[in-house]
């Protein structure tokens, strides 16, 4: 195993559908995975249906479950897999959390159904990413990840993602960590994709993807890109 | 060949890179094309170049030049492919060209690279494809394609496109016109991308892709969708 899976990564609402397929393939890829919940038991419990999962492929999984602001501060990448609209207050129940070498990878998407359809919000004229890294200290960057894949595709361990997974962010040093752990994942080519305001692409090509899965009666539209 | 080969395409702006190269793969497909520009002189001397060009793959080319609102008055399918800036003074000066069955191709993109970064505008709030069809008459659909299709790689007929092209627009008779031309061209799938206000997605997507080729170095960031 590679010096990458010494990170230990806590996904802070994990027990949602996203949340537990990025467990799933962050378990598979070797790292520790600590699946976060608002109740620690509901955690553990998730957390323990997850590691069977993996190990009835015939892999071993460091999985384990804890109340969120407790992931957040045992962890060295904390992913943000609530609904966007619980997210900002998620973050503020984190701030004591926090340590110097906090990173949070912000997976969230600011979509709502309401309407029927599937409507991508701009949160105080910004991207979901840039609204909710104004809701951290200074000092812990949040980089944006995994925005445009599936949640049905990543909880699905029989299908290869088979695409590419965006980053973008402003923090050079935390983007590269994020950028290598996701390179672990099977299946994903990492692209970067420039600083912290191209969330917004990312958001717009999520939203994308939803709508293709409707129109197209499919589950997981997915990008890759073709040239790089 | 097939029944979408009787239509006329137009490319207003078609002696520029990225309406050139498009005039290019649309005369390999079998559409008659005219070429447009400011003045007719220019349009009919590009025209016969890129006849030549087709000739010397060994295909026959319907490639004819005039004034672009010459084009605009005798094409089915209209494209526009000045530089954005320019394209709502074009689409004013067309005004008395428009017919009945008219439909506008909007192909551009607002970027503008005067930071030195690619810097995507959003004109009056919108997608540029919304500001532009609020330039047209009610009865003149704009639909809104190959924004993501790189202009290099249009120009390159040694290059396979490899990727799939967006379609979306509100009007849609004239969008299924659109798609069946778009299906024509060798290399490219079609994608309905839907409503014309998702033309804000495919420009996000056209601005990340130039912005790929500076970072990576490369010269033709494209898309597919994977899943579909």
């Amino acid at each position: 195993m590679g010096e990458s899976s010494q990170l230990t990564l806590g996904l802070l609402g994990g027990t949602g559908k996203e949340g537990s397929g990025l467990a799933l393939r962050l378990a598979l890829a070797g790292f520790a995975v600590q699946v976060g919940s608002r109740t620690a038991d509901r955690a553990v419990a998730r957390a323990a249906e997850l590691k069977g999962m993996v190990e009835a492929m015939g892999h071993a999984a460091r999985l384990t479950g804890n109340e969120n602001t407790q992931v957040a501060a045992s962890s060295d990448l904390v992913f943000l897999n609530t609904p966007f609209p619980h997210a900002a207050a998620l973050l503020e129940a984190c701030r004591p959390a926090w340590r110097l070498e906090s990173v949070v990878v912000d997976v969230t998407v600011p979509v709502n159904f309401e309407t029927g359809k599937v409507q991508l919000e701009q949160p105080d004229g910004a991207s979901g990413s840039e609204f909710l890294a104004r809701r951290l200290p200074q000092s812990v960057p949040l980089i944006a990840a995994f925005k445009t894949i599936p949640a049905h595709l990543l909880a699905d361990l029989h299908s290869r993602l088979d695409c590419d997974v965006f980053v973008c962010g402003d923090a050079q040093t935390a983007k590269v960590r994020v950028m290598e752990m996701a390179s672990s994942i099977e299946g994903l080519r990492v692209i970067d994709a420039g600083p912290l305001r191209e969330a917004r692409t990312l958001e717009h090509m999520s939203a994308l993807a939803m709508q293709l899965n409707r129109r197209y009666k499919i589950k997981a539209a997915r990008f890759r890109v073709v040239g790089v």
